[in-house]
């Protein structure tokens, strides 16, 4: 059983606790919490352990009717990992604290990649991790261009990769982020950072313009990508379709945007109505000899917790890549497709013979 | 066992659907459906006989890989009663519909008044609805209006409400619905309609001012009431705090919008992230004398599910408003507060003592 | 001639720069500005001399190819009269700046009351700021408030006010500014703090709730206003179209909400497509008894220029209100109005008689 | 004397009618509009006459005080070329109008490439025009691309383009169009429409990706080209200066994004801040050997503008490419550019050397 802390327990830390919960070789030993508010107050109702970070919110924590464990520190101790997800930049601060306790520890693509050797994503070079004493987790838009560029750079080979990030400004619950009403060119420089980190994970020629919009649920890509050699289309669909945290949205049946893949995730009952797959557009699969282009959506606050769950096991190397990605899929759900694409494919094709 | 039909599975229709199954003196017949898409392929995997509206789309049914259970005419004629939940001013063309099968119906408040002999708030006029062919169930905002002014009406008198509602320009899945970055008086004539439709279900001096923003989460009240009588702000929080379908927002734990309201939502594992309650920020009451002022937030996808509940049992006259409410309550999770409110009061009064 | 500076160039000042050069009977003595950017470039187009607030940015001004004046020193030293138009809380720390040198100075409303003796309103208070060494010219939210307000009260008496003010996020040129799909109480509390600032130049009893949404052209909003007599509704109307800085919006032209009105302005040749006006909906205008309700539109970016213009003539006790008040709109263009409106309104009254 | 009527005065049909009066060798016969509205009120104001398109409308524009000068077709007979600027499909139904009459017609870019022979952009394909019947003039996102790729292709060859185009979702005062928080590819398909009609007007490889977003000010261009051969990045930067409808906004003056560029419009005191040029981020300008990729924004209201100016010209043959050019930018002040930014360059390069 593998003792997991948490530290830092916003948008992605609460996410990640619940999926090592539910996982079967791990357990929680708890989360630390800078802010007390109701984030606090619903991890309490799911009796998770609670870590104050600074000690002069103890007393404010208490006053909310939310039980004190202790200090970050004393979680940092029982735990065999730690998993850092507090805000961009902070996890670098912690470092000293991990390797006080020679605590493996794993960073969010938030930081720098001097923060750890690695940069990781579970589908591209889970086997590089192994034994190290930090990690850092792709960010939500690396994860995303990562899961997408090794399969069809392991089947064809890619010449060159060219990606437009169109960035959520904010999350749902962030109401001070904006833009109102503008897209913003951000950074303006070209290639943006997320080219770099694709390329601390794998060895692929990439360029990335990324831009922020006022919109919250999910980032945009679209994405050109000249192969090696010209595949057909139904071996790039087959190659598409064929890991579960792909999802191949057919066309015809409504599916035209963020909102409306929440929708689906919605009603799927997905917790916190979480997309964990890359959504790619079927209908936007274009080839043109070498080609390729399409567009996919992130969801920004769900993608990168299956590929922390995978860390897990691979900085303490439990588990080959492969055991693991599918225990994690059973065990969050990823298996139950949010569609059943498949049967539909072959019923209705949606892309047109070449 | 009340055998309900649902006609119409949209935002709110599968809403229902949902709610109907969770109870145990009701069973759901069926949902009819307009268009094939996403959102029925789920309908599908919950196992909900899926009638259709329109015998040409059948096929465009079946195609999804959808089984059909037949035409819309069955499912009313198999339902003791019948929800209609179909876009506003398409219940009015349905009616004739309902009456062939003397089916009684529940309409939404999207239709006009002339539709139903009376309109509907489990809370307000519930024994006005025994009986009759059809009910009209108020609309989300209105639901929201009525909530609060009934209790407030009882105990202290309204000598005037006045409300200013800024709705939300579209649902979340609801991509070509606007306003972009503007703010809408609409209608521009004041008082809105919703004036109207509260003073259809109680006998109140109102007067509403609506407008359009770029939101999808939540409508947003800022309510302005002169009482009878100058009540204690004790005597006003006790009375907002006894109804579950009241969410008195505490200060000092960062809910301070829509966003956060949903995202406490999903933290506490609601179904699609629903927010059934009246949400009512305790740090905006404020009493002058006789005038009680406060804002709050409506979840337009959600706050008509529990009265559409209560309206079924109200209709076919078989349980009590009390008796009702609490099934309603209970089998929703209502009685599950989405924050341990009240202790929390106790120990940190949020308003400050007159 | 009176020598007028001003400290702050952005948003506010540059408006304020344009329209003192536009008056015959002031000079611009020159703008101080902190950053060096696009908006010094064009002020040195326009020929202003540029004052640097901060030592350090004076070789910057001149890398982009900007001429600089001197220190703001200089300019408060040379200037009649400094209307202060820095960020909220900046002017306060100011003051001593302008004391030195004995120069009466504007603050502008994001400044607490305590900055000035007085805070101004051209058609309220003007009478009351001769002589100050320093005065603060009312928000653009208390402007809009304190014009609709002060011939209502005048004529009819007020008992009670109670308007919802929907702000803007942000202005145009604010990218960082949100929130992103939210509506939030700002701030929670009730009134809000513009009540205040309209008591502090008129005595009314009055009370606001105050909003944020994503929007940056203009504030929205909605006014209901007990009388203390019953008026007729041409009384009211007669009274909000005889003062040019109140702009009836006529029924049936289209001017549906901000993004019209600011259309309109454009076609209007207006500078900055600028709205000096309160912009009052004629089919939102409803009378019931004593009761008066409607939507008023604020610019946030233009309304406050003339009233710091009739606040230089004030303060320095050049002119008389109503000559000031003459002078300034003749000299900006608001006598010149946006649609030839009291034609319109003898032809086709949209607003149905009691 | 070219006598120029046109048909349809909204967004786009206002600007072009002023910048044809501003033309010495042309006149405006007259402007036809279909609704009643402020803007025809303004266009009175401007003494343009005013013809109706439905008979039925007649009255109504009277009512607003509007003088109509006859039917449309009057309009076409007394013009010797017409500028079709009516929403996009109704073009097409106008043309046995102007056939009729044998009356040249110019058509926007919303119309099929079926309206007529040629596609159009001054720089791209000027002399394709002339003597023709019927000339389409390139959508504004087209004229965008069109002006980036024409000199790029003449100078270095273009192996192929690929374009990312981040649309708004409507203009300003377009208060129905969506969408609200979602970043929507539209249309799903790859390459957009936007594609074909680059190649309509110049012979280049390119493929286009659209999606739409919650803007409203412009449109937003990433762009990555494969050049035929490796240019400097000097050679680039002085092909994009040389044209004077190309901005190459400099570095470190705050334009960071739509805002800001419709702000320094105002600033310049640019009719309806119209910004006609693209506007290309020279920090964005990333050289990779042949691979050059850049930001650019487009103002979807004004850009087209001059291109219709030079259309008329070129139909009718009265002027060279060249001399048009040179005309349209100096009548409309293209040629006094929104900043001095040569000079800036100079002085302090924004681009590091290769």
């Amino acid at each position: 059983m593998i003792r997991v802390g948490i530290n830092g327990y916003g948008t992605i830390g609460k996410r990640i606790a619940d999926a090592i919960v539910a996982q079967p070789d791990m357990s929680l030993t708890g989360v630390a919490k800078l802010t007390p508010d109701y984030v606090a107050m619903r991890a309490q109702e799911r009796s998770y352990p609670l870590y104050y970070v600074d000690d002069s919110s103890r007393e404010e924590f208490q006053t909310l009717g939310i039980d004190v464990a202790g200090p970050v520190d004393d979680l940092v101790a029982k735990s065999d990992v730690i998993i850092d997800a507090t805000p961009a930049g902070v996890g670098e601060q912690n470092r000293t604290l991990y390797e006080r306790h020679d605590t493996p520890a794993l960073y969010q693509g938030g930081e720098d990649a001097t923060v750890a050797a690695t940069t990781f994503n579970s589908r591209a070079n889970y086997d590089d991790a192994a034994g190290l004493d930090a990690v850092r987790v792709a960010s939500c838009n690396t994860t995303g261009l990562t899961r997408l560029l090794t399969p069809l750079q392991e089947q064809f080979g890619i010449e060159r990769a060219r990606a437009t990030l169109v960035r959520r400004g904010g999350d749902p619950n962030q109401p001070s982020r904006g833009p109102i009403n503008d897209a913003l060119p951000d950074p303006i420089t070209v290639p943006s950072h997320h080219a770099k980190q694709v390329t601390d994970i794998m060895d692929v020629p990439i360029e990335t313009l990324a831009m922020k919009v006022p919109v919250t649920l999910m980032h945009l890509h679209s994405v050109s990508i000249t192969l090696e050699e010209a595949p057909t289309m139904d071996a790039v669909r087959d190659l598409l379709t064929e890991d579960p945290r792909l999802f191949a949205i057919p066309g015809e049946v409504g599916l035209d945007g963020a909102g409306a893949l929440k929708e689906l995730a919605k009603d799927a009952d997905r917790p916190r109505a979480d997309v964990w797959e890359n959504c790619i557009w079927d209908d936007s699969l274009t080839l043109d000899g070498r080609e390729l282009s399409l567009f996919q959506a992130i969801h920004q606050e769900a993608i990168v917790v299956p590929e922390n769950i995978d860390a897990v096991r691979a900085i303490l190397d439990t588990d080959s890549r492969a055991a693991s990605r599918t225990r994690t899929n059973e065990q969050l759900g990823i298996d139950d497709p949010l569609l059943p694409v498949d049967s539909l494919q072959a019923d209705e094709p949606s892309i047109p013979a070449e």
